[in-house]
C-alpha cells in the first residue's frame, strides 16, 4: 500500500470583483477541512486564483496584465503555501503565469509537503479562440491571452510515487494521458473551468457536458491505469454558469468521489497508487502490447488528411 | 444528411464442433432481418465462422492451421457474399487469416454493396500470451496463433462515407481511433471475442469488463467525432463465457443501441454520417488544436521508462 488521501477542493464561483486575497481565504478554508480528513495533498482547479477571465473581450494588454501572476509564491498566496507546509500536505493549483521574459501561460504547480513547488505544467491545448466571435453566444479568448505550453507533459516524483499534470481542454486529448503513461505516472491531477454550456451548440448542457468531461477522465485513467483527480471550478461567474462534478477516478477507469454541489465542496479518497501496478503488468502493459510503428500519424501530422476521393 | 443504416450482428456462442457451414447459415439468418429493417452495413464480430480457438492450446501446426481461411471467399462463405451483393448490403466480419505465404493474421474485411472487398484489417494489439501459461484460469494464445497485423489503420471510402476497422484488443486503444481520425473517419467497426472473466483477475467479471469495453469505445468515438460500432461473439463457448453487449456509438460518445442477450442478435440504428461534422470542425479540429511537439513518447517509446529515482 503507498496510500496518498487527496482532497478535490472545488471552486464554487468567482466573481470578477473578486480579490486574490478573497479567494486564498477560500481555498484555505478548503485546506483547513482537508487536513481534518487526513489529506495529504490538495487539489484545487485551472486559474484558482481568479474568475475566468478568458471570457472578457480585452484589448488593453496591461489591463490583461493584471489577472496574470509574475512570481508564485507572491504576496497573495504565500499564506496558502504557510499553511500547506505548516500542515505537511502537497498541494497543486492553477494559475495565469507570466514570465520575466515576458511569456503567458495558462499554468498549475504541484509542491510536495514541505510546500515546496516540485513541478510545474504549462496547458498545451488551449481551446477557444484569438478574436472577437460574433457567432459564438459568449467568448472563449484561451488562444488570445496563452501562447500554448512549452513543457510538454513531464511527470514528478513526489509524495512516493509518479505524478504528472495537465489543464482543463487538455483532459479531452489521450495523447496527454499517454505520454505520461509512458513515464509511468500514477497519479494525474487536473483543474478545469468549462462552461455549463457549449458556447457553439447552445442545445449541449450540463448532462453532456459532464458526461464527455468524465468519458475523456475515465478513458485516460483505464488506458493508462493511473489515478486521475479533476477538480472543477463551478457555478455562475457574474452570470456565465461553469459545470461542477470534480471527480477522482481510480485506475480501473471508476469514479470513487464526485462533488455534488457548484461550490466551494470538498472530495476526499484515499488512494493507493498500488492500485496502477495490475493494469500497468497486464493488459496495459506497454512494452509488450504497443505497435509504434502503426502510430506514426500522431506525431508527424497535426490536422486530418482525408483520403482521396476515387 | 449521409445516413447509414448498421445492422450489428451479433453472434452467440459456436462451439468448437460447429462448422463454418453451420455459422454461415446463422450469419445469413442475421443479415435477412438485417435486410428487413433497411439495413445498408451489417456488422459481424471478430473470428465470425469458428469458435474463439485461441483459448485452446495447441503444438500441431497443421490442427492450428485448420482455423485458419486461406482464401476469402471461399466454398463456406460465398453464401453469404451472395446474399449480401443479392441485398444491396455492405458488410464486415472476422476471421482467421493464412495468406499465401504462410503468415497468419487475425483479420477482418469489409465489402461494399456490391459485395466486393473494398478494405482489410489485420489486428494490431494481439492480447494474452505465446506460452501455455499456468497461472491463468484460462489460456489467450493469440500471441501464439497470429503475427501482429501488417496493415496500420487504413482507412477506405465506401457507402458515402470514410470507414476504418480495428479487432477486439485494438479497441482499448486510444492510438487506434486516432491514427483513423487523422484521416476523416466517419465509422469505425470492430468486433470482440471478450471473455466475461479476466483470466488474470478472477474476480473482475461482467459489468466491470463491458464498462471498459463501452469507456474505451465511447472515448474513441467522442475524441474523434466518430461512429463506433462494436459487435460482439457472446455467450458460453464449450464452457467458456464471452460477454455480449455490442453497441452503436454515436460521434459523442453516446450508446445509441445496444445487445440485450448473449445469443444471435441484431441491433440497428440510422446513422447519419454529418453527425461526425461538429465535433471535428470544433472542439477536436484537429489542425487548430493538436500540439504534436509535444507528442514524441508516443512513436518513440514502446514501453515505460520513469523518472530516475533521486
Amino acid at each position: 500500500m503507498r496510500t496518498v488521501t487527496v482532497a478535490g477542493a472545488q471552486l464554487g464561483p468567482i466573481q470578477k470583483a473578486e480579490s486574490r486575497e478573497q479567494v486564498v481565504a477560500r481555498m484555505i478554508d478548503l485546506m483547513d477541512q482537508a487536513k481534518a480528513k487526513g489529506a495529504d495533498l490538495i487539489v484545487y482547479p485551472e486559474l484558482a486564483l481568479t474568475t475566468f477571465f478568458p471570457r472578457w473581450y480585452m484589448e488593453d494588454q496591461a489591463e490583461v496584465d493584471k489577472w496574470f501572476e509574475k512570481e508564485m509564491p507572491n504576496a497573495a498566496t504565500q499564506p496558502l503555501f504557510d499553511r500547506a507546509k505548516e500542515y505537511g500536505m502537497g498541494m497543486s493549483f492553477g494559475y495565469a503565469e507570466l514570465t520575466p521574459d515576458g511569456h503567458h501561460f495558462n499554468t498549475s504547480i504541484l509542491t510536495d509537503k514541505t510546500g515546496r513547488i516540485v513541478g510545474k505544467y504549462r496547458k498545451t491545448h488551449l481551446p477557444g479562440h484569438a478574436e472577437f466571435d460574433t457567432e459564438r453566444a459568449f467568448q472563449h479568448l484561451e488562444k488570445r491571452y496563452f501562447e500554448p505550453g512549452d513543457t510538454g507533459f513531464p511527470v514528478f516524483r513526489t509524495m512516493g510515487g509518479i505524478f504528472g499534470m495537465c489543464i482543463c481542454n487538455d483532459r479531452r486529448w489521450p495523447e496527454v494521458y499517454r505520454v505520461m503513461g509512458l513515464q509511468g505516472v500514477e497519479m494525474v491531477v487536473l483543474g478545469y473551468n468549462t462552461p455549463s454550456v457549449n458556447s457553439q451548440k447552445g442545445e449541449e448542457a450540463g448532462d453532456k457536458r459532464i458526461f464527455h468531461s468524465n468519458l475523456s477522465m475515465q478513458a485516460g485513467a483505464y488506458q493508462n491505469s493511473t489515478w486521475v483527480v479533476g477538480i472543477a471550478k463551478a457555478g455562475s461567474e457574474d452570470g456565465h454558469p461553469l459545470m461542477g462534478g470534480s471527480v477522482i477516478i481510480n485506475p480501473d477507469g471508476e469514479i470513487m468521489a464526485q462533488a455534488k454541489t457548484e461550490d466551494d465542496e470538498l472530495i476526499v479518497h484515499a488512494c493507493d497508487l498500488d492500485d496502477t501496478i495490475f493494469g500497468k503488468e497486464t493488459i496495459f502493459n506497454f512494452a509488450k502490447h504497443r505497435r509504434i510503428e502503426h502510430y506514426g500519424l500522431i506525431t508527424s501530422q497535426v490536422g486530418v488528411v482525408v483520403p482521396p476521393e476515387k
